[in-house]
């Protein structure tokens, strides 16, 4: 599953703070219907917010090359907004009741209503980033959902499976989540003229940075405080959804059979749930999943490397270390 | 609920059906995907197919300047690939079991692959009119894409609503399917340098040809043979859309009460769905309807008159009587 809020505490307030209340700003005009249930829905969920965490890389990459706030803001406004979109429809598949601690658009209007707030909010991104972007980069991201799509339709044919693989479920997590991120950056720069491989080093941080928070917040459906994530914990594996740390445990030939007969029973009891997380801890799931997002992470920086050391490659190192935090 | 299939026996097979042939291979090119549910959704839904009346618009439209096929191949394809996407959100709601007589996507494969798959279409198409229109008709688009999606909204919000007037039920099918058959006319003939005057005659036959359409569609629910239509009378009212027959019924004196009491009942019985679809009938919802969609077609009609009599404007000429004779 996929959240934002308050996983990251890097800050980015400084270099481009204000430009992100533009885009927030930007969101909140563009977010607006007659129709009176989608108005309240789109408002709901302009206010839950979340860290604009794409729209941010955006930014920042941009600030590699010859930054045009004016140019940016449309465009982040717009990957922000299909993020959105792509997480309502989410949210009808896992029948989630919160997100970032909010009830979701389909516990409070129905799914019916979900399935078009999504709609309505896909052809809204769209139409900002036809508006705002080069035809290529409207190809790129094309690509891009039609990865995601492809992503979480894996993500259900996988689902229940206790043979999914570290590599399938890597694959999966790249197309879900960090081909956006990936996007972001490579967007930012390429749109503020940087150099090809300024652009190639910024959109292989995104990746790298988006395969690390993916990992970072599967951790949390067994390493998080549900006061703190807003979702019960065992969420993602109760509902089929087997994500690297319980892979790495049904992996593990001491702990593969009790977690395999947990997890084939109808209907979990909490002792059910309490005990799988345990196995996962125990079989060394947690360190495996966090040393892998460490990884990325180094690789995230190892990216950036070799770009000019600016304020704007301090900030995403921040972000990065701001995860790398959370992950010890 | 929205369905083509042998809804119209208008034949415009001389005049567009080579490039009608170009639009369905154009489709079937484009809807590929690697991951293999996908693909096979996909294909699926290629292949139950439907009357491709929205690509048929266009084209027809198109004839009326200087036509391009070329051009508007790529244009028509994505509008009927657009539509397919609303159906297969549509089918969401509806929880429909088949659709044209094909089991949907979402009960063969679930809803999760079919809230996806609809996004997959919908990213699919932007695209394709992304490279094949003009900015402008891309905001037309959208702000049609918005109305759809209101329309949607709106119809779930006034679900099991007694009291919905004929005014509400027509705002609502105008805008859920009336406008994108307006703006198939209007971007056929748009692109292809129509005059202002015959663009305008066109959109406006599209949008009355829609409203015929839908009203048609929605009399099914009450005249049609399951065998044929591939859905069960009622089904509509039963999932509690009230179309206009029924709306027709509510508003009448004599047929309001007991109408109103079957319809409060909990979980209806067969007798009970038979005698709401005989009150619909004995109350004259059905000649109502039928006056309202000969109307519309009438002003269909009406709105070509003032163009040149060509082969193109006794195609749509065709359409429209195909519509009527259906209604008698």
């Amino acid at each position: 599953m996929r959240d934002d809020k308050k996983q990251v505490n890097g800050s980015y307030g400084d270099i481009i703070g204000e430009d992100i209340a533009r885009v927030e700003q930007y969101i909140r005009s563009n977010l607006v219907s007659k129709q009176k249930i989608l108005e309240s829905a789109l408002k709901e969920l302009v206010e839950a917010g979340g860290k604009r965490l794409r729209p941010a890389l955006v930014l920042l990459s941009g600030k590699f090359g010859k930054y045009q706030a004016k140019k940016l803001i449309p465009m982040a406004a717009a990957i922000e907004i299909l993020h959105t979109a792509t997480l309502v429809h989410d949210d009808i598949i896992d029948e989630a009741k919160t997100r970032r601690g909010m009830p979701t658009v389909q516990t409070r209007w129905g799914k019916d209503i979900a399935v078009f707030t999504g709609d309505f909010l896909f052809t809204k991104a769209f139409l900002l980033l036809t508006s705002s972007t080069a035809f290529e980069n409207l190809q790129r991201l094309s690509r891009v959902i039609k990865a995601i799509c492809e992503g979480e339709v894996e993500q259900y044919q996988y689902r229940y499976d206790k043979n999914v693989t570290v590599r399938q479920y890597l694959k999966r997590i790249g197309r879900k989540t960090a081909l956006l991120f990936a996007l972001s950056c490579f967007i930012g720069a390429h749109e503020s003229g940087c150099s090809r491989d300024a652009i190639r080093s910024l959109g292989k941080f995104g990746f790298n940075f988006g395969m690390a928070f993916q990992i970072t917040d599967d951790l949390l459906d067994f390493t998080g405080d549900p006061a703190k994530t807003g979702k019960p914990v065992g969420r993602d594996f109760v509902q089929g959804v087997y994500t690297l740390p319980l892979i790495y445990t049904l992996n593990s030939p001491d702990f593969r059979d009790e977690t395999a007969i947990l997890l084939d029973k109808q209907g979990y009891e909490p002792a059910d749930v309490d005990r799988i997380v345990e196995l996962v801890h125990l079989s060394g799931g947690i360190d495996y999943s966090r040393r892998l997002a460490s990884r990325y992470l180094k690789r995230a920086i190892t990216c950036i490397k070799t770009l000019p050391p600016n304020p704007a490659r301090t900030a995403l190192e921040d972000l990065v270390k701001g995860l790398m935090d959370r992950n010890h």
